[in-house]
């Protein structure tokens, strides 16, 4: 993702470091992961081409970074190497698994077919090999996080696994449901998607020495940019480029998984324009890139596109609040710039 | 399974010690998976239902009285519940969480329905409720093994649940495989069911303070104890009684996995005739009680269940030698009693 943000100069060293940092990351990634067993380390190599983005251990490092002690003195643009210890790479990494581990598993529950461009791992090798690849992840993360001086990240990592769960567990009970209401979406997306993000920002910014309250300031900036970020998510599944995405466009609704614009959209609409988008929505065999862009444009009359955009701004916008008491420093600008960068982004 | 054995008089303050300690990891593992959510506290109740013989909580409660320092002293018998550390309980607890996340995931692998006489969790709510459930047992048990002094025993942990997949994924990519050998069927079992028994027993020791090479002998005992185990559950699933066994028999066949008296028998009959026990294995839709009692008659030939039977035996006395070294004491009279049983058990 940062490479996708235009960078001003002041920022390139912070930038540079990150791509350092990312790099070793990749490094513990795949020393966690590797085994002595052929066919497991097939499957693992195909999970490498699953990196995308790597937002979590981009949250890690710059988290680090912003809260680090010496963030707001003239002099540390200069030594920004040195301010990530490799437990913060650790936990980057262990983020980045306990995240594939996810993706790998939801792929199964979704019974999808694509993922980054290329052919889900259950799709391949069939959702056994997926499942075990997960709880093979699963298990190295917890591994690499025992491995730490102190217990505290794998607490919270166990925590976040717990949470995620059962975040997956609520949107699979709500499947199919057309009368979920926000407070349910917004349950659902804190605990499946947003814990782990505001689990990578606190745990950077303990690993850097921050006091409980910073800690705590660094979660929630995580927490509300996590949202975010899965509300986008809904924007590009319903309206972005199937090019860019790099997975089929449309997925939610044929899943049944109800999203902010079409909740809001059900509460806006009146009961007949309610009871056809509730027809579409059901008849999910038949929803086709026609259908699609009949959704749409329903979305559109009732503003719930615009009102889930704002929505995700919105939050954007607190997240960046819950950091403004943080000193100016080179590592928050980015993770501002970042912060925008998560609404505004097209993949 | 202790209930099932004969217990001589002087081993029932130690299966009272047991029976106590079992409750408390009963106990334990009930509040480490309490979840606010309703619809996921109703599939952990549903994971209660599997209980079973507990064999992992019992040897790490039993290895834990048996490498204490105190073992050999005579009034050792009078005190036992104080030789128990509440982290003996939590380990047990953990241990049983990562084997009953493996039996639901495991479930899904198979497809199965049945499983300790209910039906599964796959059948009743679906795989992709499975493979949530598992993946929350799965981080349930590294947060509370995280939650411990040490994280020696998380990073244990976490190794041993990177070597279960292993094991796992090692069975799927020979599924259907009928030329593999007895290295490879060991290769596959010691990873994928002795690895953990070998861990519970291990961390039992170690958590009574054990010393390096005491906890390396109850890892060899647990090691070979666990390879029985699964050759006892290969006889069973071969000629055991459907209604004590609690699961349907001939799944090993139906699901292509070769057991180590099919294996044997492969080796040592005829071309004509192993040609013919391939066909049969081959044909795996046809495989009905009366292609398993033939299958059964053609084993026996060779004396290939008979070998079988002979191999568990001799690893658990095995297993009973790499104890011997160890105190005599009720706790490891116990043991050897289990050990026992574990390869004359119905069940």
């Amino acid at each position: 993702m940062p490479a996708a943000i235009s960078i001003p100069p002041d920022l390139l060293p912070v930038q540079e470091t990150l791509g350092r940092a990312l790099q070793r990351v990749e490094t513990e990634f795949d020393r966690a992961l590797r085994s002595d067993l052929p066919p497991l380390q097939e499957l693992v190599r195909h999970i490498e081409t699953y990196r995308g983005k790597m937002l979590r251990p981009v949250l890690v490092i710059l988290s680090g970074l912003a809260a680090h002690p010496r963030a707001g003195s003239s002099s540390f643009n200069q030594s920004l190497d040195d301010a990530l210890a490799p437990a913060h790479l650790s936990i980057a990494a262990v983020c980045e698994m306990i995240h594939m581990a996810t993706l790998v598993h939801d792929d199964v529950l979704d019974d999808a077919d694509a993922r980054r461009g290329g052919a889900t791992v259950n799709r391949l090798r069939g959702n056994e090999m997926a499942v075990i690849l997960g709880d093979y992840l699963f298990s190295a993360a917890y591994r690499l996080c025992s491995s730490l001086d102190s217990q505290a990240a794998a607490l919270l990592i166990g925590q976040t696994g717990m949470t995620l769960c059962a975040g997956e567990l609520l949107q699979l009970h709500h499947r199919d449901n057309f009368s979920i209401d926000q407070p349910t979406y917004y349950e659902i997306v804190r605990r499946k998607t947003a814990s782990l993000i505001a689990t990578a920002c606190r745990l950077g910014a303990w690993q850097s020495g921050a006091a409980p309250e910073t800690c705590q300031r660094f979660e929630d900036f995580g927490l509300r940019l996590g949202v975010a970020f899965q509300i986008q998510d809904d924007l590009l599944d319903l309206e972005g480029d199937r090019s860019l995405v790099g997975k089929p466009l449309h997925r939610d609704v044929e899943l049944g998984k109800l999203t902010l614009p079409v909740i809001h959209h059900l509460g806006a609409t009146e009961a007949i324009e309610r009871g056809r988008t509730l027809a579409m929505l059901s008849d999910q065999s038949a929803f086709d890139a026609h259908a699609a862009g009949d959704l749409v444009a329903r979305l559109r009359s009732t503003g719930s596109i615009d009102f889930a955009r704002a929505k995700a701004r919105e939050l954007v916008e607190q997240a960046k609040h819950a950091l403004e008491p943080m000193p100016a420093s080179a590592p928050k600008r980015l993770l501002m710039l970042m912060a925008d960068q998560v609404v505004s982004r097209a993949f």
